[in-house]
């Protein structure tokens, strides 16, 4: 059974087949579980581009279901704005603000025509427009047509799209030219107001990453160094990848009145005096398919939280005879028909031309968070073996048909919940207080990195230095509630006075 | 009481005030009511594009929300293909197919620099990339990677994205340079497999204008002149709008193995034997809110299909005193809760400083379906007044607070029904069998349009004979199973033989 199927499998390209250890090789194990569970792939033709497959696909949607519902529920409306962005507006920008993002895709003709068989471009454009990067400057045009008294304040707009940057080290989701996100832009009569936007929205992606993503995030304040160009403060939250790396997962931007200088958003307060409004801007993007890729994965492949597998269990029924396979087939095609009745994403693997195990490896390797095996002996004592795509293969339990959704309900909350803990007891394994600069330095010798929390004088110097040094940058400055800091100290290079520890690590 | 709120509103722009009637200018109605509603907008710093406001693009998601269910409970994954596509791609298509869109824009540069506070551009490219106008050639190019043996297809895939093409005439949602679409892409071991799921797509899109948007169409094939470049056959769907022109709604491609060709999209089939796949295409887009619009709305503005209305209730408390208001509002968000809990959308709208027949305006320009007023005396009788887009101001019912889901779902649905069979008759009083050339002549005449079910010699010389006298396009040539057919007869124009009525109309 099966010859010329797994012929055909082992035909395929290595990259599908095999995941290289982490232990081995981090980054080539990302890409080899990227892979092997078709999540996307580099788009080659179009430089640092990727195609994002259908069961990556699957994941950002699950991802912006969840993201998107909170924004509703905080008052958000979801609104689209061009794509194109004129480059005035980023000369307009360029005056108010510094470093914003210059390598972008540049449009400068409108059409093609077919000279002989040969396409040659036609139309170039007076003004060039770029593809945008954010959109910021494009949104705070509008906003300066719709916004006039405090009456229109707050608008409450997010948008969900894909952004492009011409980066020059590209890597799948964490970093590709093309990548796909949402960006919240409000507008506020105060800078009171605009702050707790600020913080409401850092909220809500901590609470996606520790209740979705089961990725414990450490919220925190940007130095002036790591900022968003234009912006008076940077969140973010910092979640710690397997290799002791931190990515930054979402960031929220307090833009103080800054683009509404730059773009001439004013409104009439309730005191009649005209005035700029207070800006926010926040985002998060398929990066974090990402970060959940890094926190989960293991040797085998993906590990999804079932939040966000796409597929929540796969039923492998087991069959010799013509006889069995009836039988089987029949008890698990009710399963699966009860278990979608509960809301559960089943897939019923009835492929003839595969052995079980190979089934098994193929839905390990798409990280489908519980596998149920029916098999004749199974359907006779009428339970089925159920396997977390986390516990030991050994570590198999049987469920009763009998009310099949609330037993995989069950081991979906349990791995939810065990991923999150999971992720929290590495995260407290390697986060680390230091004060001595040869420490600090041996924490990130070579490849090493942890969360290490130092002082630090406060001056951008010292941040590069020590950057210089070890690769080792400073993720953020801790908020007071996440309960990492206790008081002031010494710089962990300078020796000079600190106000509180902040958080250093290597980074994506 | 709400002076200098009417103040601030008289002060916005007449076209958010004014709606133009339809019999005076129907294309000036067209734009007031989707200014009114505050749907969208030309954008104007960027060429014949439009930003899609929050009540434009929520819209938009109710009806992704419906055709996306429909495509998954098809079979289909969606993905996400790259934004760019290489020049040497559209080369490649023009060798295959000819007459494909030329107006695109054109990325040549990938990055700019601030030279002295000026902006210029870097980077430029060897190859350049144009913005997709549309995604069959690179989704081509993956295919062929991706597609190997029989056992990998079909492949059904679907991609939600923005696209771009450099119209010189725009209008807001029919026609603008970027919109927003569904693009379906299949592959197939057979044309008769390819085929069944070209008519598969086209019944979705029939069923979605049908039973969600409440918009008859008729479903037909393509002429020769008016198919997709590099399809076999188009097939499409077409509607009636209030002018009696046409708009086509959607379209489904049998694009052969053109495309397969184009990029050597190959598999193995089950005698071992390779061919080129079998490929379709299909989409709809945004336009579809334009569609909408010109079918149902009125001369008061927008009117929604419920199951596209982003809110399906607004509650319009009204009072005088404190203590009445106290008392209306309290039972407004009773009614509220209650019938948010039963699934609807309800917009309370409490503001103080509006008099509650703005409200009303307000509401009805943005084709609330359901609206319901509570005074002191309703609640005194523990009912509201409830009144619908549709109906005559004074055609207001009683509902009782007691089961109010209940009774409002049954002016939902009596709502839903009612735009659906207006729209049916509507086509059917202005959709005429014509014989006499003079006769089709009359018909097109001046503004007019009508569906007019002629014969045609089925040459594009007639065709383009016929659209340069009347400006009457064929729409399609119906399927049988539209019921549309008698048989065959002599062209309308030339008495050549005919085999069929072909369906004829001025068109969006």
């Amino acid at each position: 059974m099966g010859g010329s199927s797994r012929r055909a499998r082992l035909e395929r390209p290595m990259s599908e087949q095999h995941i290289t250890p982490r232990a081995k090789d981090y980054a080539q194990w990302y890409q080899d579980v990227i892979a092997a569970a078709q999540l996307a792939e580099p788009a080659n033709v179009v430089r640092g581009c990727m195609v994002v497959r259908p069961h990556g696909w699957a994941i950002w949607e699950k991802l912006q279901a969840e993201l998107d519902r909170r924004f509703k529920e905080t008052g958000h409306q979801n609104a689209a704005f061009p794509l194109l962005i004129p480059l005035s507006f980023l000369q307009k920008e360029a005056q108010h603000a510094t470093g914003f993002a210059m390598e972008c895709a540049v449009v400068t003709h409108a059409g093609l025509r077919n000279v002989d068989g040969k396409i040659e471009l036609k139309g170039e454009l007076e003004e060039p427009y770029v593809v945008r990067p954010t959109s910021e400057t494009i949104i705070g045009h509008f906003f300066s047509k719709w916004i006039d008294s405090y009456r229109d304040l707050p608008m409450l707009l997010n948008q969900w799209c894909n952004v492009m940057r011409w980066e020059l080290r590209t890597r799948l989701f964490l970093r590709t030219g093309e990548f796909w996100w949402q960006e919240g832009h409000t507008a506020h009569a105060s800078h009171q107001e605009a702050m707790e936007e600020v913080m409401r929205m850092l909220d809500v992606y901590r609470e996606v990453y520790h209740d979705v993503l089961a990725v414990p995030v450490i919220r925190g304040r940007k130095t002036a160094n790591e900022r968003f160009a234009g912006a008076l403060e940077t969140f973010c939250v910092e979640a710690m990848m397997q290799d002791g790396k931190s990515l930054q997962g979402a960031t929220s931007h307090d833009l103080g009145q800054n683009f509404g200088k730059a773009f001439n958003v004013t409104f009439q307060n309730k005191e009649g005096v005209r005035d700029f409004v207070w800006q926010t801007s926040w985002g998060s993007s398929t990066r974090m398919i990402g970060a959940l890729i890094m926190a989960h994965s293991d040797d085998g492949g993906l590990v999804l939280p079932p939040k966000l597998a796409p597929i929540h269990v796969a039923i492998v029924p087991i069959w010799k005879s013509d006889a069995e396979k009836a039988q089987v087939l029949e008890a698990s095609d009710k399963l699966a028909r009860e278990l979608r009745a509960d809301g559960l994403s089943v897939k019923l693997d009835d492929r003839d031309a595969m052995r079980p195990g190979e089934k098994y490896y193929e839905w390990e390797r798409k990280g489908v968070p519980v596998r149920l095996e029916v098999g004749p002996r199974d359907v006779a004592s009428g339970t089925a073996m159920a396997k977390t795509r986390i516990s030991d293969s050994k570590d198999k339990v049987k469920l009763p048909f009998d009310e099949i959704g609330v037993h995989v309900g069950k081991l979906l909350d349990q791995v939810q919940r065990t991923l999150f803990e999971r992720a929290l007891a590495f995260r407290q394994s390697n986060l680390t207080k230091v004060d001595a600069w040869s420490d600090f330095e041996a924490v990130f010798a070579e490849q090493g990195s942890k969360f290490v929390l130092a002082h630090w004088d406060g001056t951008t110097e010292t941040e590069l230095a020590i950057k210089e040094a070890t690769k080792a940058t400073i993720r953020c400055i801790p908020l007071s509630d996440e309960g990492l800091d206790d008081g002031p100290g010494k710089c962990v290079k300078t020796l000079k006075p600190s106000a509180q520890r902040v958080l250093f690590a290597k980074n994506y």
